[in-house]
């Protein structure tokens, strides 16, 4: 029999993994919950006709499509038949879910009249794209979404920037900035060196400027028909120096009255004029006037996320968008901003900055442990006694040497070992070891509860 | 535009759905880390080769498979493809997780020398299977499992039933039936009846019972061959009356020594003298001589859960098995035994009963209202104040009449109501309306503070 394998570009997460995922998940699902967003949670497959068109052509070429069940040639004349393409759509009808987008788009379309509005909610749930694998990028990934729609408020990305500082504080990372930048600052930009009706060349390019400097861009533009002159402008402009406020007076004094980019001068400044009346400042937070977040289809303000002292790219992004349910034919205009954090990236910064606490372990507190049947039976009714008050606790469950339970605790690394014996059953006093420091205890049980109690 | 929709047998979680789910999943993830388990997740995607011959032909032909990404046709000379089951295996090679036991063998196979044994892991995913969707029964569903492997030892039986008893009491369930059984015992009364060898026709006809009754089972067997004089004893025999003990006496005397059964019984006379080692009775515990659990692989100790006075089938069951990696070709017997809830079926009972409390709704406790843009702003200092304190809270994000704020509260069933106007920023009094009540206090907003607390 052939060794058993994963599909490439899956994992299995084992339990250590699994305690430090959590960690990241719980404190992202806390803030979300304590800021009033709401959970969902939409199933692994769609229909095609639900996913298909929103994410581009490369997008559709990336979903893992379901195969029909049941005989699922039972309509298809083979001879008409050319190639995969063509064959693909009488054959499967549903997908897997490739982002929390369009199914939660999908789902207000579907829901609309039991829906509340401003709608928040969150998701986290795993996504699949059949993507190559490679270091970082995998065919199965959780995203970890938080979307407001029905409100043009800019209380709400003044609340994303909350949020995202209390998940940092949360997970203990100390050295972090927001990047935030406005759509509307970059179409100034672009209106301001002459190059209206070429934002999507200008911002495609930008958004490389981490990865392959001001020179690439440079070349990149100028390749696209750019002018030296724009060149030079552009970098002048994207290098304005000063505080997020005195570059946002820059940019005021530089986009003219009722032009382009003045809307998102001013909605920054609100934005951070909104922070102060949280009793907040705008540390962490920077105005990037080169952030461009793609070809996405933001609108308004855009975030992005990076942890500093380690070689990853962002750990979350957002923005503000026009029209969730557009896509869906909708005629309601649904705005709204939404944030995005990446398990994976934030999996390993943590790692990196060894920033997982020590609680992040998904054992037992204590190992029951034993030297005859006898002190094993008598441990089952120590065991009750340390669950009755929520101690997580467990027992060897079959005679053993001591030194292989301790070992199976070691292992394990659960932080203690009760050892019970004749003495201590006779006694009343118990072996706590504290298999870390491999100091030992001998005290009475009800010390040792007090001593362990979560 | 077609409107969207959802495929057939799958369901979108709402948040307030989503919130009573969540309170079964964490009761039961909660009890589950206090025995010691551990988490373990595995992809939604498992290859073929893993998944089938694992289900029998039926559940072969319920696996969800997925179309090969790409030009799937390649290596496909389509002249010599007669039907779909000859082309499925050249386009497809990968399917959807069917349960999580197949995925579970298939990791402690992969990863056999990293596991300390025995290990006891627990996995809360959905699965996937291709069945016609009816009442109750969905085509994406969550299991919930626990198993511990590489252990004999009936500790771990005896720990499954302090488990439920433990979930039962956390989702305040008093009325339930865990029913124990063992299939050495089956094998006794097959024996006992004189009906070796034919114990697969005997085990499938007793678990109907329930469904078509005593003369069911009757015509079934006699259909199949067995006389009425084994059918006769068969049912004095499951009819055995008595306490637990009892009908473990009675058994006893029944099977002759060292022949089927006595294994059975001494196990089940074990399980329920552990449980007074660990300081509990046999409350709920009901041996059922009649249980079988279908064709299902286990070989020792068998349970199902009942919540009683709901007209729900089992919630939950499990059981001892020989060979968890078998399947998988390995040479190490790794015996276990497990126990699965099904989170459908716990929330259709805890509905019936109308025992989801209050506490498990997924919203904000507090929502801050005002009257002006000023009290608006003010408002802002005051949610910070109460998320400084873990009170979650909201604002309403936009100026609107009262009444549209109070309106937006109370559907979404947010508890309070904090209302700001131009006198109480004067005065440093807010109104607090508690929404359910319709009562309305005026108090600083530290007196607040200490009432919403969590």
């Amino acid at each position: 029999m052939e060794k058993p394998s994963l599909p490439k570009g899956t994992r299995d997460f084992g339990p250590q993994v699994m305690a430090r995922r959590n960690h990241i998940v719980d404190a992202i699902r806390a803030v979300f919950q304590k800021y009033g967003f709401q959970p969902l949670e939409t199933p692994a497959m769609e229909t095609l006709a639900t996913l298909t068109g929103k994410y581009g052509d490369e997008g559709d070429q990336l979903l893992f499509r379901i195969l029909n069940s049941g005989d699922f040639l039972k309509n298809v004349d083979l001879h008409n038949v050319t190639d995969a393409r063509t064959l693909a759509p009488y054959i499967s009808e549903k997908g897997l879910r490739y982002d929390l987008t369009v199914p939660f788009a999908r789902y207000v379309v579907m829901n609309r009249h039991d829906i509340t509005l401003p709608f928040k909610r969150y998701q986290v749930q795993p996504v699949w794209r059949a993507d190559r694998p490679q270091k970082g990028r995998y065919r199965e990934f959780y995203q970890c979404d938080a979307d407001v729609v029905g409100t043009d408020s800019l209380i709400c990305e003044a609340e994303i920037i909350l949020m995202i500082k209390e998940v940092m504080t949360r997970l203990n990372v100390a050295d972090y900035s927001i990047k935030i930048n406005h759509r509307e600052i970059l179409n100034g930009i672009a209106h301001a060196i002459g190059a209206s009706g070429k934002e999507t060349e200008l911002f495609v390019a930008i958004d490389k400027l981490d990865k392959i400097g001001e020179a690439g861009v440079r070349q990149e533009l100028e390749n696209k028909g750019f002018s030296t002159e724009q060149c030079l402008s552009l970098f002048t402009i994207l290098k304005t120096p000063g505080t997020n406020q005195s570059k946002l007076g820059s940019l005021h004094t530089l986009f003219k009255p009722s032009q382009p980019g003045q809307k998102g001068v001013a909605d920054l400044q609100q934005v951070f004029e909104l922070l102060t009346r949280y009793r907040q400042d705008d540390a962490h937070v920077e105005f990037d006037l080169a952030l461009a977040r793609g070809l996405s289809y933001y609108t308004g303000c855009i975030f992005e996320v990076k942890i500093n002292g380690v070689a990853i790219g962002s750990v979350s992004g957002g923005g503000r968008y026009d029209n969730l349910t557009q896509a869906f034919g909708s005629k309601e205009k649904l705005s709204g901003v939404g944030i995005s954090f990446g398990i994976d990236r934030l999996y390993d910064a943590l790692d990196e900055l060894n920033l997982f606490p020590k609680s992040a372990r998904a054992v037992a507190t204590v190992l029951v442990c034993h030297v005859d049947e006898t002190s094993l039976r008598y441990g089952l009714g120590v065991l009750s006694q340390l669950r009755s008050v929520n101690i997580a606790s467990e027992i060897f469950p079959e005679t053993a040497k001591l030194k292989k339970q301790l070992d199976f605790a070691n292992n394990k690394k659960i932080p203690y070992a009760l050892v019970i014996g004749p003495d201590e059953i006779k006694s009343g006093i118990l072996a706590l070891k504290n298999l870390e420091s491999g100091q030992q205890e001998n005290l009475p049980l009800d010390a040792i509860i007090k001593k362990l109690i979560p």
